[in-house]
């Protein structure tokens, strides 16, 4: 059933598969993205792009100014980024205070103010390890919380939920996306770093699904 | 018992009296308003004097980039502020879309990163009507979806849920606090209007514990 839905679109390749499946599905896209102060906008700049290709409303708000309620995390902190794979210890320190229950309650605030009837995000059972509010049940309770909290009640959907990142490039690959669209790399240079854990899960979706990332790698 | 507890202190009477129970339980607390582009910042400036005798650390996040995504309430557009009571239809203007969610999952992720065990905030029965995030079952249910997102789990706590605004006056009055310190009016103006749903209920509080409220009114 067509409806109108947020799409939460950070710029990378699962945001980004979910926003075209979203407009697959035949619904009325609002894309949402945020700048919390990453190392680099290129994210950003792609969704941009990609949402006027599409004719998608595209809404960028700053919440910058809640940094200083979260600090501790590596990806707006002046820590290292740790490299290798999500599942490490390591790998903790990318972990925001809480990120997915603000920045979904702010989506769902949205989708009131627009008369949307639900909110998509990308969360995926790659990301259960590590983070807990990337979780089913997390999901599942936001589901439930956010149809409670306003008067025109708000889904809160996981496409993606509970197939890992390989699939996820899979599914975008059938509807025939253009990778070199999306930007994954937590370090905020010129080209992707190729080391840090989430270019080594996009490496290892690209290489599960037998295809070449097309975007544009230091190493 | 003891514990350290973030507390969502807006500078109106209902957060200043849970502000003070918090501090009575003995509990280490954490004050934290919202600066959201209020038509005043009486409520702001009152709440920082109170912290600063008590010695409570005192956190104000300005989140008035957010708006962009809320628009239709009358509390920060310019949409005229409706007199009378919560109860009535007019009053449903003064709706902030997903306005509680979001405040929580902001004050959950501070609470998070100072390693709190606990966020407190002043919902009571008498905006049960009006707003629906601030109901038994929404604040049950956030309780339940914050102690799943983070490593550390994080309880949410309304310690005035089940009683009206009446109570928790008589309360603050047991507990012997001074109400010239708070700040209730939706109007941005010098003194009190008297007029608008929050001086209001705030009048009848006080007539129903037979005190005169120390605040100056227009009227």
């Amino acid at each position: 059933m067509s409806q109108k839905v947020v799409v939460i679109y950070s710029g990378g390749m699962d945001s980004f598969t979910v926003l075209h499946k979203a407009l697959q599905e035949g619904n009325e896209v609002l894309a949402l993205s945020f700048n919390y102060g990453q190392r680099h906008v290129k994210e950003l700049e792609l969704a941009a792009n990609v949402c006027k290709q599409h004719g998608t409303p595209h809404k960028v708000v700053d919440i910058t100014a809640i940094n200083q309620l979260l600090s501790g995390s590596s990806l707006t902190d002046d820590i290292d980024i740790p490299e290798g794979h999500y599942e490490e210890e390591s790998m903790k320190s990318t972990v925001v205070p809480n990120r997915n229950m603000i920045l979904l309650s702010l989506a769902i605030g949205y989708a009131v103010s627009q008369e949307a009837s639900a909110v998509y995000y990308g969360a995926h059972s790659g990301d259960h390890a590590i983070y807990p509010d990337c979780r089913p049940e997390f999901v599942r309770q936001m589901d439930v919380v956010s149809k409670m909290a306003n008067y025109e009640p708000v889904a809160v959907h996981a496409p993606y939920l509970d197939v890992d990142k390989n699939a996820i490039l899979a599914d975008g690959l059938k509807m025939g996306l253009d990778y070199s669209q999306t930007w994954t790399c937590y370090n905020g240079r010129d080209k992707a770093c190729g080391k840090c854990g989430a270019c080594v899960e996009r490496l290892e979706a690209f290489a599960a699904n037998g295809v070449e990332d097309p975007i544009p790698y230091e190493a």
